[in-house]
């Protein structure tokens, strides 16, 4: 048993004197006017702020070992609670367990700029968790507090385009995590034909800073490689054209909001605008990378099927069976489960999406070839599947997949929907 | 003991069949996709709003008194908190006593509209908390999740002026609550002229509708009565020449966000912003009423005192003893306290303001008449003292006042500071 | 034969010195850096704004007398264009001839808010016109300038809706000139309901001042009287449902832009504007006032018919003959011809609208009862006809009429189109 | 003598038929109703756009030389002016001289991106003039009508900034004339950092579409080099330490609009702007290139500095006489004159700026070498001197130098000010 309140373990690396981070905690926690709690607010985020990352760390573990709460009270709480056992002392428990920790982030957050620093203060928690012995405790009250301001209520869906600003622009360029932007005129084709979307999710205290962003193609059909979504030379087509919507590369923003989850309702908002506003739109895909293939393969025994490299050619891969690899990578995709298996798979039929299409020679960039020997996905949001899809994934079930991908994966129709023995 | 959990006390009123809110309110806390969710958050809050009267007290007891958490879960996790009481165990025990209410306010609040949905249902269940009767468990919810989302980090200062929204003119008519505006021409006195402002705070999820608003004038001194700032023939000043600024309404607009307070922050946003603007600003003061004063008198034996009507003659105020009327005024208001003594008094007060200044004739409207004889008091808010007297008056010291005041009430230096015995 | 150019015939309250109009003026016209010719414009601005009356006056018969051109140079431009009889030699002579006050309007208009100042000027000059002998030449270069800044291309529309501002929502109810807005709710009740909508012109350089306003309301059928319009107790309507758009109020704000025309414009962009929005859109007519019938009915021996006072009782009109009235409006409404007749009948069908439908007891305001003994009409704007009859009005046709306005006016289907020798 | 009016020289490439576009320009001038013009206005302009060159040339000279006057009616006017020279007689021979293509470009400006259309058509009648012979009559009607469109009262003044639009950061890319935007680095490190700004004029026809941008920097003296600008890894100050604004770039984005001059205007507009955030600003200076300096050279006998190239070595300059070709330099830049010199020279004198310094080695591109062996110079703009200068300059005084300059140009004091016979 290791005590908690006010008793610290040794901290190792915290200040002494009146910049002892333990002071400014206790200050800040004190019964005071609005504006001494903001000193005191900018005082502790000051210190935090100029720390080196053993100052960082020790405040980090200072805030998740200390500031529980009162024991007494708690104790107390649950005696009565006990006695009781109604809604108020019920209430009376909840507020008496409430870490005093949660406090202290509460307050940080009414600071100009509060939600940012506790995002950047959760960026360096986790950067530095291994050495953060009670990071469990401590995260749990980031993730608590963070899930309460970022609840979708809060967050505006916005169109990016080529009247976006430029800073904006910027962002988008250090954000994207699939398919690169290496160019004015990459940029400019992804936001400003009529037939390209870029959709973003922002917070009203996070200002012009996107959490999350999704960019998109309309097309007139399933797309089975990015070349064709991203080359110059295409043709554009009128939005009132389209009957499918391609979803190309989905990025998150922020690593101190990791593990809060916007993509799905990102989609599905998405998904309800380009309805309402295209009506020829039916048909909502992903076009996707496979990134675990390659090393699942490898642990697999998929030896003959050595990740690619730049320097080889591209016809080793055409000489390569490919029917096998793609019977491999359906049952790779086929065995995911809300915890295991391919992450962009995890998160897409998390979603309530199915498995479409596997595409051969789809993604020729180094990365594509070297993560999954160029192979790419389709996922596929169907509206009136969605939410039984979503249901039934999370409670055990096979991911729903077409015939073509389920025949791939060498599975009858009976075994879909069920889950496999050695899944 | 009452029980808690799924077990509901028989529910007068609630509808039976499909429609019934334990099946909605059950549906909602089920898992589900996003958009399930949504749907089923949606037919909770129809079912509320469509409600009569009768129909919303019976989801609001079944609300307060089920949906509190599950009993077991809850046992195990003060037994684990007992034996290990570390960080950890403490979160697990803080989470698993949140009632679910919280999770189902949650879930509303996701709709569009949902935090405006929530604050309609706290404002319904003030108004029938007589019978509800664990209104005080559910209170408890909403205030926890209403204080998480209008923290001050969230809450926008926006200045009204001319150029603002006949909307929102009309709003600033309709929750007027001390001087009420009663022509258009009333209306921009207050929000065009350069000595006039107007200033509100706003949230990014209820769009236009203002939360608290705040009127100020900028003079060359402190006001002694209501008719010198709304009077239309006077003569508007340059904002630069102006040494003080004079908050003479404020009136919050959300009765569903009833205790939550914003007031204060209000007021010391507003003064850093005019400090910033104006370098010739040097005090800061109310012109406030003193609704309070004329029903104490009566409860305290000043029958000499009688309430005016506005049948009677401004005469007979003025023949009244001036001096006895003003020095009662002045005890009344030094005997404030955090819990007891006139609101605007404790409000003020409790902010960390000083009582400045008694006014004899100051409001002779109906309504000044009636409730304070026509006497209206200046607090000031003065930077230096204002962290340390609002801290002194939450501790139970007697509010600062002026010499003048102090004299009026009768006490000695001395006193000031320490609380009577008799306060 | 008057002289021109520099030579200034004797001016009466001109002042003389430093300040004396005509050094400012010529200063003005000199060579000068952008700044220098900056601050003559100021110091011409503040004569202007700063002169009484007879200032006023002074200035404007100096500008529109002096300041014409040089004779000698417009002489030699003369001679070379009648040698040369060329397009280059025709546009030095264009150029020759231009008025030198035209410069000076120019550079006035250089200045922040010179658009509206010049404006001003012109009201001025319009409402001084009797004692300025050279107003005609003056207001040819005012209107020539000011039409080619208020060109359609500058004029941007925009809808005026219960979120424009309290500023521009005072200014409808300042310059609403057919039926007075008396109450905030009256303002309400044409600018929120759905349908009810209110279009205005406004000028890049005039900000947020409206050029001139059109209040229209979304109807299932043609009104029959301003009552059915205006009344806050009707149920409102979906705007999709509407077939029927009645212009009931249009408005210039600008007497300084008198005969600028705007109106037929705003109503063809409003109409082209609506049938975008609202496909079931058929019928685009106005309710409008016919303010010259009275007067006519004077003049033209309609003894029997004198204009009502609000004294006298509504059933003097149902007692008059209802139909000999309603003849005698339709003779009068068809006689109008571009330069003669009603006003408000010379707008409408100079814009290609037909006579619709006389509509008895339609307006029973004061004001509709003694200018036209409480008839409204109806003209009509419709698409096909437009372009057609609004050539065939100006070229001396009889306006387009409904049959039953026909016969009401004693017209048989063969005189129509054809101007009555006697119209 | 050439006939003007309707008879029109035989046309070279103008398509007969009913796209004729003499009987779309008749059409267009005919008397008609707004949205019959309006269609008339898109029919010419479609007929313009969609022409290959011959069309646009064939359609540029039946402008030019067609679409003149009524012969009679201006004869007549002319002879009522001659009896009558009074100011009305004046006003109506001004209007009878207007060449009806006047009217013709006055309607083309009402469509929608009308004013846009009309600068493009100016844009290819100066590309291709050579083959108009009446080009000048027609730029005559151009230019009129422009610059009254574009007069200073409508420009508008906005800053760019990197939250400006990816748009208009394309199109300043786009546009940068003097000194290339390479990357998206070097766009942030103009636009972003405190001490460097972005200006341009815009219009409210033409949307985000600049007319003219300015770029400069604040710094803590006279740069003498460009690098010492654009170079990233420089030490970005406070806005409020500046005691020097530096105009390193203007320049122009619309080739339809040359001639119409903007660049003093943004200048001395920025110039004030500047002075009224910072008070510590004093000096305003360009850091311009000399265009046209080797060219000159060459031509007066420079033999010895032969252009550089980019594969010459840097050492060559140096090694060349500096001292000849500073002097030879401020020789060149004191010559200037209003018709004659040096380009950029001619615009900043134009304006009132004066010459400051030369500076050696400021400008080692490829461009700066070739063009002016690396020398750049700065203006001065001294807003003490600039009236007075901006006049003397435009009479014919020598250009304002510093004595440095005047020495380096071998100018005695006594000669300053006075034009040199042989300049």
């Amino acid at each position: 048993m290791r005590a908690i309140g006010h008793f610290l373990p040794h901290l190792r690396g915290v200040k002494q004197g009146p910049e002892h981070p333990a002071t400014l905690l206790d200050t800040l926690l004190s019964h005071q006017s609005d504006s001494a709690r903001l000193k005191s607010a900018h005082a502790v985020r000051d210190h935090f702020t100029t720390a080196d990352d053993e100052g960082k760390r020790a405040f980090l573990q200072l805030l998740a070992s200390g500031y529980n709460t009162d024991g007494k009270l708690l104790d107390a709480a649950i005696s009565h609670y006990r006695k009781q056992r109604d809604p108020l002392s019920l209430s009376m428990l909840h507020a008496a367990s409430e870490p005093r920790r949660q406090t202290i982030l509460r307050r940080l957050n009414e600071l100009p700029g509060g939600t940012a620093s506790i995002i950047d203060m959760r960026r360096e928690a986790l950067r530095l968790k291994q050495d953060i012995p009670d990071f469990a405790a401590l995260d749990h009250c980031f993730v608590h507090l963070l899930a309460s301001w970022f609840n979708p209520g809060f967050l505006e869906l916005r169109q990016l385009d080529f009247q976006s600003s430029a800073d904006l622009a910027s962002k988008l360029i250090q954000y994207e995590a699939v398919h690169a932007i290496d160019s004015w005129q990459s940029l400019r084709s992804r936001l400003e034909p009529a037939d390209r979307r870029c959709y973003a999710f922002f917070h009203p205290r996070l200002g012009d800073e996107p959490l999350i962003f999704l960019e998109l193609a309309l097309t007139l059909d399933i797309p089975d490689s990015i070349e064709d979504i991203l080359r110059s030379d295409r043709e554009v087509i009128d939005a009132c054209d389209a009957t499918t919507a391609v979803f190309y590369s989905i990025s998150n923003c922020q690593q101190g909001l990791r593990g809060i989850p916007f993509g799905g309702l990102l989609i599905k908002r998405v998904v309800d605008l380009l309805r309402a506003e295209c009506r020829s739109l039916k048909t909502f895909v992903t076009l996707s990378p496979i990134p675990g293939l390659a090393r699942w393969l490898g642990e697999t025994g998929g030896g003959a099927f050595q990740p690619m490299t730049d320097g080889q050619d591209n016809a080793l891969i055409a000489s390569a069976s490919r029917q096998t690899l793609l019977s491999r990578a359906a049952q790779y995709l086929a065995a995911t489960t809300p915890d295991h298996g391919d992450p962009v798979a995890r998160f897409h039929l998390g979603n309530g999406a199915s498995i479409e299409r596997l595409n051969w020679m789809a993604d020729l960039s180094v990365q594509g070839l070297r993560q999954s020997y160029g192979l790419m996905v389709n996922y596929r949001y169907d509206l009136d599947h969605i939410d039984y899809d979503h249901r039934a994934f999370a409670e055990g079930a096979l991911p729903r997949m077409s015939s073509e991908v389920r025949l791939l994966a060498g599975l009858s129709r009976q075994q879909s929907g069920k889950r496999q023995q050695n899944g």
